[in-house]
């Protein structure tokens, strides 16, 4: 049996990550549905990429990661399968969701068009395709069933990729996208820790954005600052993030994701 | 062993549903727990009841339905336990959450209040009785124990019924109520696909709600219309929908749970 | 096998949550995780050590309670787990979380300093021990292995403690403060039905908070008081809480943790 770790943006006012949940429990009552998060944005495919390729290392191996934010469900973007070199499985639309978190997986190995209708409910709805189709598909594979037969093969290099903007350094200024919004206001940025430390911008930085310019100090962890100060700091998955320190950076710098943001040495 | 589909108003932020879980999983630690949704709005008895009905064919089959919106607990309401002809059973508050459901189950085959005191918890508080009562015998019934043993029998005739709001036709115009919101901001209606193909109203819309009217199109996806436009869909329950390509209808038109929603065929 | 009982302040925006259950089924398929709440305010390390002391008697027995409000990540806060006279074990910071649930099981029969990096993730991020260090000591605790192996025995008189409110009495005012806040605005205040009752208050009091003065009445449920009434009741935990019958009593008071609130018997 496969783990089946389950991200979406169904949020968690409706039923709607719960029913897809009972679909799978429906077919395979023996299934393990790991609820990653449902919190993604409505819509924010970019948002869900980074999200599922950030956990992957945490996730058990093998796994069927089933992954919906669908903003095209209904038209003619195609279901998914993909299966990565490391021997997991990701479920999804054809809309990028999973490629960043796929080739992580040691690269996409195959891709299928899911097509087989035997493996989905009927009738199938015109608009929650998570639980007509990506979920029963999802239980189908946890249970140990052979990817082959969800569909047909696809090129992977037709898949649908999305346009991950790429931060990039001129004249000692270091510009980037921010990408996520944790509860807690951290804001992560397009930025490795690899890129910060090639930037060579020293430990106390200027963070420009929305027209103004803030003081921050690049720091280990929230407590190398004072309170309410702002940091630039390496986050728990590996990314450059702008925070406060017991406080809201998304707040006092007024920023949200896709928002460019500018790192440079501060002045003396 | 039954599954228990467990839905609720209780939200996230507070432990409530969790604790409701543990008290299911102390008494019975094989127990399989589905949390369809907590979020269902606070005292919303008629959005929790389609909620509850809308999703019933989607669980598993014998599944025992703990369903607690609960603005009476404490007073004179009865506590229930409903048997559908279909063989699932239905745990919760004499408000009617539960009929729509259990109707739907191929009606509801035998009703009993529960008043067997040896399935609860002790003491029972005033104000918590998911967790008291609810939960405690939800466990009893999941470990496969017998219906008739929770309490004393009632006449389904004389179980609390919802004011359900009815479509009506008069003159060309179709006169509904919204009834459910989702994350996204889709407006569901009391209107079935049947009822909007009787009205023959065509596929451009006047939607008049708060004074206003707006213009949209019917369309079976959100693909069929251009961003920001309003249609009017079957959404994936089978209801009758009114939502906004990329945004939230209920936004756009200022619609809650309870406004009325006229629609007529658009002039020319 | 023992159940984990997971707290936390992540919330359900982000993947916090769901890593760290992805985590503990990793190490241990078989793990039976209860989330009860992920909704604890954010830093609210008071707020969480009274969700988990008011909810302990109803986790399963021999529990693991993994609980995570964290604002001292990455600093030199101790981690911990605490062992109680009950047979529950307690994993989280040593920041006063753990004290009030642990000393409620019976008393503190041990304490531990999480030092042995052989259970935890490699490597330990500065700012997300809740994935790397917490979660994987709970499996391996859930999993039967002994406590003694997780670290050194510190002093229990070592611990944090946190500065809890006292209620007291003085010229026939109780005065309070308000400890917790629920989804439907009931606010939990530091007072207990013992001391409500030695007050001698009566039932009809003046709860003043905010420079405010409003009416209040006693009940035991929300049914004995009119609509939009303003109550005073022993909440499901045996605190007593403020609340307004269909309405909020944190938005018709404008009440937030932490704030003073006294109250007095009515004048005639």
């Amino acid at each position: 049996m496969r783990a089946i770790c389950f991200y979406s943006d169904y949020g968690y006012q409706d039923d709607f990550a719960g029913t897809c949940r009972a679909v799978i429990k429906r077919l395979v009552p023996s299934a393990e549905v790991i609820d990653v998060t449902h919190g993604i944005a409505a819509h924010d495919v970019l948002g869900g990429a980074f999200v599922l390729r950030n956990t992957l290392p945490y996730m058990p191996e093998g796994a069927v990661h089933l992954a919906v934010v669908d903003p095209g469900v209904g038209g003619p973007r195609r279901a998914l399968v993909l299966r990565g070199g490391g021997g997991r499985l990701f479920v999804g639309p054809d809309n990028g969701l999973l490629v960043l978190a796929a080739e992580a997986d040691d690269g996409i190995a195959a891709a299928y068009e899911l097509t087989n209708r035997e493996l989905w409910l009927t009738p199938v709805s015109a608009t929650f395709h998570g639980r007509d189709i990506f979920a029963p598909v999802a239980a189908w594979l946890a249970n140990g069933k052979p990817v082959e037969q969800c569909g047909r093969t696809v090129d992977p290099a037709s898949l649908v990729r999305l346009d991950v903007p790429e931060a990039c350094i001129e004249e000692g200024v270091l510009y980037a996208t921010a990408l996520l919004v944790d509860r807690f206001g951290n804001v992560a940025l397009n930025v490795r820790q690899e890129q910060l430390d090639a930037a060579a911008l020293g430990d106390r930085l200027e963070v420009i954005c929305g027209g103004e310019c803030y003081l921050a100090q690049v720091a280990a962890t929230f407590r190398g600052v004072r309170r309410s100060d702002i940091l630039v700091l390496i986050d728990s998955y590996g990314q450059v993030a702008v925070a406060v320190n017991e406080g809201s950076a998304a707040d006092v710098l007024s920023l949200r994701p896709g928002d460019a943001v500018a790192l440079r040495r501060a002045r003396e």
